[in-house]
């Protein structure tokens, strides 16, 4: 048995008590998240859109970086799961005043919280925040990350996961390719990260060498700078989002040269395999990673992924939720 | 039976199905609204001012322009109906990353959402939600409109009818006056055809050239410029919102001229009859459309619309919720 | 008997009905408080951290000046209760428009709220709208302050009492000493009220002359500009938080100035007695006017008075809303 010391996301029986990131977890707790979410994937066609799970817990959204999206469909898990949700915008408040983030998460913890859901602009933040309360004794509470910097968006990688298992079943025959900006996705990590987990025997990553992380390869993946190349026979298409940051920068020529080379078309997609699907964590830019004929056609599951997204979140919070520490 | 093709606003039973604008909904659509408003008139003063018809519901304000008044309505009618609230500023998020209205509709929808509360800047975009709505299948989702552009504010009107209603029974004996801004104003075109439709004999308009729709008589009521003319022996009068940028702009000399000749002070008031009513949407510019001795004298029935606000747009919430399509 | 006319927070049978100041209640109106929080304090370790006692009830947090840290204990307080909590941020709604405070007030008293939580940036501005709401008959909306200017923090204060109580059990032998900004602080003066009507014999307050009130003495403290002096023997520190505007003014000379003279440091708290305890309504400044040793030191008890706030916020709220007029 692994000491569960060695990552602070499992408790000492080795269930998830954090969630971190999708790195290091072992493949029986990403299936538990995944069969987990089946259950509650039947909750939002009910008339009472609501379980009594998490009834007279608190979820504290904070969310250091706005993301109105994220942040919604966070909080509708919690509500469907019948939580109190208290959204807190951090940056206009307590760190304006020159609070430290440590000095807000005690207080915040001091009051009675129960899960901590976090976004952050900065890489490593909610591993900081639920290592701190752990050193300060607060077993109570559990901290879902809900994207940090360039480093994790593991409830993405997660209804990822969930969307690729429910049209393609298996993974262990499945080619997967991730296209884009690979470098600055924190969705991209969560993904190679998940797919290798759960077994996935090929995936590969798309893009310029000015968007590819040095040294990629040693994730596990296949790297591609040609989208006829890199598509040929694949199962599953991740296509990630140009952030606009990105199409002003030096590391590209212009969105209408990116969209050439690296966008997703209709004759590009023809050399995947005809049953293929195609993904996309949004918001998308059409006309510039994909085409709208793509984005709306028939292999597109990109709305599928936001529905799957709220069951897989519900999911994660019950779980952490129900586990010791 | 006319096909309900022709109106997006009512299913093939000719229900209510979402709320747009009064325009074309029949005469038993708006008086099935202000009945069952009056079911819920006495909620708000229970002990438990709640009840169970939209429980598990969730309820999405999508505010694209800041109106904290009139969300704050929704937000209390829905949470009385104990539905699930989601608010979001939309401005704030999707949008400013460059998805467009019909994309953040689309992901809005996955997340199983049961009503769209929709306040926009631009005339016609809840129109344009809910026919995307149906057009993509999404037909367990119902579009309130609270407000676009200068073309409606159903609720506003539906809530003047039912406080006109409460203090006058009867509209097929009424003389109403609606004035000020006609020209900029959504509350006047809803209750112009919320009266018409009512039965409502006579309905004035009161302004100067400038601030009135061009052919506004086209739309069944009588144009006056004058006051004194205009209140002649009216039971109700409508005084509108002069706003702000409306004041600095060129078709206005200046608030105080504007409040000289058409602001409501007690001596115009004098014109209309003894038991007249004074009815206002709020927020007042005290002492530029209305003068503070009416907004706070005997004949004022401003703070009760607001109550009865709340009543209205529980009933639309839960008739539209109720409705199959 | 007294007239309760001479206070507006109390009502015919002396209960209180609005928290506006802890200046003029009565010391059993502050201990039935401090009872009533008592009951509350183990709600928030339960498995369902829910009492029915305000379900169906409407909370308005009105907040005109931003302090999500109080907002939010008040929101915890009030979710807990079981109320529905309605946020409004008011600098960005009506005020914008050009809508007075009380035309606000009006308005939001004809949603039907219970509770006002009102947070102002001009002192008394909870008191007038509650003496606004008594004068347009609106009996069933009881007023919270959540800090008003320089004025009152009554909530604030009583947290403080309840924390002193919970650790030194009895106010009749204790010598309390306030540190720092007393000028500008409403916190100050809601603690000294409650220690003085509580029966504390010694209540000191410690800082430069620019920064104490003047006549500050005729609130039955003791004054003192020298930390060893002010702080030997005492049981109880409070310290102030400076504000950032008053560091970079006229009345300070430097923030590290300010720390070397009335900091908290180890060696200046070894001049109160060896069980003092040390409190700070937060947010910290570390190493302006605390020291981060003592701040997380074995004597500090600033995050348990975050825990007791929200008790003491349940105790309030469901106080007042029991309360007739």
């Amino acid at each position: 048995m692994m000491p569960s010391t060695t990552n602070p996301q499992l408790n000492r029986n080795g269930e998830l008590t954090h969630l971190l990131s999708i790195e290091g977890l072992p493949r029986a707790v990403l299936e538990n998240v995944l069969s987990t979410a089946d259950a509650f994937a039947g909750v939002g066609d009910r008339e009472v859109k609501k379980v009594p799970l998490l009834r007279g817990k608190s979820v504290f959204n904070l969310f250091f970086e706005n993301s109105t999206r994220t942040r919604t469909t966070f909080e509708i898990a919690a509500k469907r799961l019948s939580a109190d949700v208290i959204n807190l915008n951090i940056n206009a408040s307590s760190t304006a005043k020159g609070e430290s983030l440590l000095d807000t998460v005690d207080n915040l913890a001091a009051m009675q919280a129960d899960l901590f859901v976090v976004r952050h602009a900065s890489s490593g933040a909610p591993h900081l925040i639920a290592s701190h309360l752990d050193r300060i004794g607060a077993h109570h509470i559990h901290v879902v990350n809900a994207g940090d910097g360039r480093h994790a968006h593991p409830t993405q990688g997660l209804l990822d996961m969930y969307t690729i298992r429910h049209y393609k079943k298996d993974f262990s025959q499945l080619t997967v390719a991730i296209v884009g900006d690979i470098l600055h996705s924190r969705v991209a990590r969560s993904d190679i990260h998940a797919l290798t987990t759960l077994g996935c025997p090929e995936v590969r990553v798309i893009g310029p060498r000015t968007l590819l992380p040095a040294h990629v390869e040693g994730m596990g993946v296949k790297v591609f700078h040609d989208m006829a190349a890199g598509l040929r026979d694949v199962d599953v298409v991740i296509m990630l989002r140009l952030q606009n940051e990105r199409m002003r920068g030096a590391l590209l020529p212009s969105p209408q040269e990116f969209f050439k080379t690296y966008g997703l078309s209709p004759e590009k997609l023809a050399h995947a395999k005809p049953d293929a699907i195609v993904m996309h964590p949004g918001p998308m830019n059409r006309g510039v990673e994909i085409d709208s004929s793509v984005a709306d056609g028939g292999q597109a599951v990109i709305l599928p992924q936001v529905t799957f997204g709220i069951a897989v979140r519900m999911a994660v919070l019950s779980i952490v939720a129900g586990s010791g520490r």
